[in-house]
């Protein structure tokens, strides 16, 4: 996956282009309300009942099934794998897992650990985090018995999305001079097998292996309310199938898979409103909150609502793009060029929401003629000067700013950004090109959710547990904090805390 | 107020001498838990308690009591006021006050509110920022009503913080080309009469007002759960007195007006953990965010968490100080030095966390002495590059910084972020003083907190009203969204909406 979600090259940086990317048909009108008392009779019964299937809720359902639970999965579109499929097909996974072996990198769980607290920067949970490493050998090799295939081949460069079939990427911030100092640089972006964005790809082993593990799937079954015992406890759910209420029974416990709230503008400007710049969801219209708000109702507390993922890649057109120099309506450089789309996408949405990134001809040159098309050209001049002019650039800061810049790369250096050296070259002949980079582009997706604790149990304002509730995927907050570790995180988490979710529910005393 | 909320200005600026500012004695241990069920016996009665006793907590007690219900309000410090004691006294309203007017300000509520939206920035809620301009004017007459004095002069300048007796002043971004552009500019800081800082001028009149109204005050009476029917309305409260658990049955309703989460490290690290940055919490312990958790046990649903008010001011020690620039550690600007201090603030957290103000010689013979024993010198030398070499900024970056801003300030000129151009003059004449201006002494408090509508019902997350559950103040979400409008806002979003609670509690059907 690109950028944890899926989305195509084009999508990712084209604001005017992109829009909400539909997973599924027409949804049901999914209106989800505060829970239901306990109904005179159940329709279904189950050990455990798992809301939504994408990445975390197949997870879910394996581990579950695998552990001898009865298993009813409902999912509400009419065809399963949610923003996974949609994705680019990149696992953030490390500690020394055979594809890294093979392609000759040495990684420690620790290392990676050391890496990923970092990068999650303020309000990472050094507890999640840990069970995210720690659980990070066994979901590779989970994952390769699964069928899933990975090439052993690594990919030079640094890559949000792997445009080629390569198995190994950097994804991240791992090289940036920040982070080098805390951990030894090593690619995690596990690309599977297939040319590109291979969402496609992982899904159906995922889905194959939710249907070999015996667990029920039913589609078109969106989840309207969790069902509570007058103990507070969750013990099923109501599902709208066909326009009539069913109701799961939940022996074990309930899981909510059903994905972040992107898709619900309501709830991105109650939570977010920064993120309503960006014209591009990453995910699918199934994105509307409705689990978060389940879990609320049932007494759940959320965590990180504030703070979404939002990405904007320059190098996804080329890697000679990261030569060009990244400009605000102003002129004014604001991050360096080679920092991780998700750091630049945040800058975009809530300071610049105007920008351009400028190169010369020698970059452009570079560019393949398919990605030039993809990309929008405000202006094109044989000066600087002239440049500024035609983009409605403030040409005297415009002007400053470029010069300044060329006279350090001149010997490639970076003083103001500490851009990498071999990214860090004049922008001298022209014609100059500006090329649009805006807010309205910066692809999004949510990553806060329901508060979970390391066994993904739902958790209270008062840090207690809500009894037989759990939750993965985007539907909970787990690692990503202030900024985004790396391409390949947010399926992890939903894996990860997935197959944690199973297991524990699966282990839990039946209330009935 | 300085920023809507107590501090003094010496405390404003520096981080180092900063810290939580403890309004009250040590409390009684107050960790909050899920909601109660009905007791066997109540220990009082009233139509409404009111949880917390500030700004919110006293309007909604006064204009409860005033309608004719019996009211209780719980504070859980052994004495009353909350943050609104140590504010500035400074109260946002306009619309056309009979102070504006007498100072020769003309101002409308549409003016008001054109601004307010604009300046509360994405995710402004347009339903919540009518209320709070339509009820400006008779909250003004409420207060004089009450004793409280205002001086009938206007102070010249920007202020977070009124350091005279004068009566009104500009408190937020009215004036900047972007708001401008949208409303008139007006004065609307109203400032509580008295020498400075005059929160502590203010609260006694409020205070008084609760007890002319003959609401019942205890102290020393946290409030530790919420006691909720089996029909799921709340209708009543279970308060630490003593160590004894006392239940206090509410008739009619609920108010929640127990303060902010900026004093809950682990809050602000799950909802907003840039703030972690911050050593300077703005307010008292018991912001703890007690009276958020409890409405969401009880089914509320929350709003804007990870978007607290940030708050670093450059004038607060001179306006001669916005004439310097500020620096990161780079060397680079990044925001227009006459900015409101909330858009400083933010930015300090989270991208620039070490910062400096530069100023020359005649910059710094404006300042007092004694605002100057308050600044910390970071470095002083006679040129730029020897203050770079002496802060360790990087040099080129910082002369060329420096440079091209002397260029155009020579012509009043600032291309780069348009401060205002009497703001504008060229540092020449060294020697130049870097003054250190961290995150760290960022001064915050959260805005964030319990969903409610206008007429302020907590909601759930469904959008349906929690029956018997009232929230104001920062315990509740209302008008300051991606960006604070000015100084003042907080308390009078507390003072509206707190009446606003009073009136719609006492009027509601008595459960029993």
């Amino acid at each position: 996956m690109s950028s944890g979600q899926g989305m195509t090259r084009r999508e990712l940086i084209k604001g005017a282009a992109a829009g909400t990317v539909v997973a599924s048909g027409a949804l049901s009108g999914c209106a989800p309300t505060a829970p239901s008392d306990l109904p005179e009779k159940w329709d279904e019964e189950a050990d455990v009942v798992v809301v939504g299937l994408g990445a975390a809720g197949a997870a879910a359902a394996i581990e579950a099934s695998r552990a001898g639970a009865k298993v009813i999965v409902l999912e509400k579109a009419p065809v399963s794998g949610g923003s996974t499929v949609l994705c680019g097909g990149l696992l953030y996974m490390g500690g020394g897992t055979p594809l890294q072996k093979a392609t000759g990198f040495e990684d420690s769980t620790e290392n990676m650990y050391d890496y990923m607290l970092a990068a999650a920067g303020a309000g990472a949970d050094p507890e999640m985090i840990r069970i995210y490493c720690d659980n990070s050998l066994s979901l590779y090799d989970w994952l390769v018995e699964l069928g899933v295939p990975f090439k052993e081949s690594y990919l030079p460069g640094k890559w949000a999305a792997v445009p080629t079939e390569d198995g190994l990427a950097y994804s991240g911030n791992e090289s940036q001079a920040h982070f080098k100092a805390v951990a030894k640089p090593v690619p995690r972006g596990h690309h599977v097998e297939g040319p590109g964005e291979t969402g496609s790809v992982l899904w159906p082993f995922l889905k194959a292996g939710v249907e070999a593990a015996g667990a029920e799937i039913i589609h078109e079954a969106p989840v309207q309310q969790l069902v509570v015992n007058p103990e507070g406890r969750v013990v099923g759910v109501v599902a709208d199938v066909d326009g009539i209420d069913e109701y799961y029974k939940a022996n074990k416990g309930v899981i909510l898979c059903a994905g972040g709230f992107a898709a619900n503008k309501k709830m991105v400007a109650r939570h977010c409103p920064s993120f309503l710049r960006s014209e591009f969801q990453v995910g699918t219209s199934g994105d509307d909150g409705s689990g978060i708000r389940m879990g609320q109702g049932a007494g759940g507390d959320v965590q990180m609502m504030g703070d979404p993922f939002g990405y904007s890649a320059i190098y996804e057109f080329g890697q000679a793009l990261v030569k060009g120099v990244l400009l605000d309506d102003r002129g004014r450089r604001f991050v360096g060029e080679d920092n991780y789309g998700t750091w630049v996408g945040k800058l975009l949405l809530r300071d610049h929401p105007v920008s351009y990134l400028i190169v010369d001809q020698a970059i452009w040159d570079e560019i393949h003629e398919a990605a030039k098309k993809a990309l929008t050209v405000t202006a094109q001049a044989d000066s600087i000067a002239e440049l500024a002019q035609a983009a409605n650039i403030n040409q005297d800061v415009m002007e400053n700013t470029i010069d300044f810049y060329n006279e350090h790369a001149a010997r490639s250096e970076d003083p103001t950004f500490s851009k990498n050296a071999h990214y860090v070259v004049p922008l001298e002949n022209g014609p100059f090109y500006a090329l649009s980079y805006p807010a309205a582009g910066v692809g999004f997706f949510t990553t806060g959710g329901l508060r979970i604790n390391g066994k993904a149990e739902a958790l209270d304002p008062f840090g207690e547990t809500v009894p037989g509730l759990y939750a993965a995927g985007r539907n909970a907050f787990a690692v990503t904090a202030e900024q985004y570790p790396g391409s390949g995180v947010s399926v992890c988490e939903g894996l990860t805390f997935g197959r944690i979710a199973g297991k524990a529910a699966a282990a839990m005393e039946a209330w009935s």
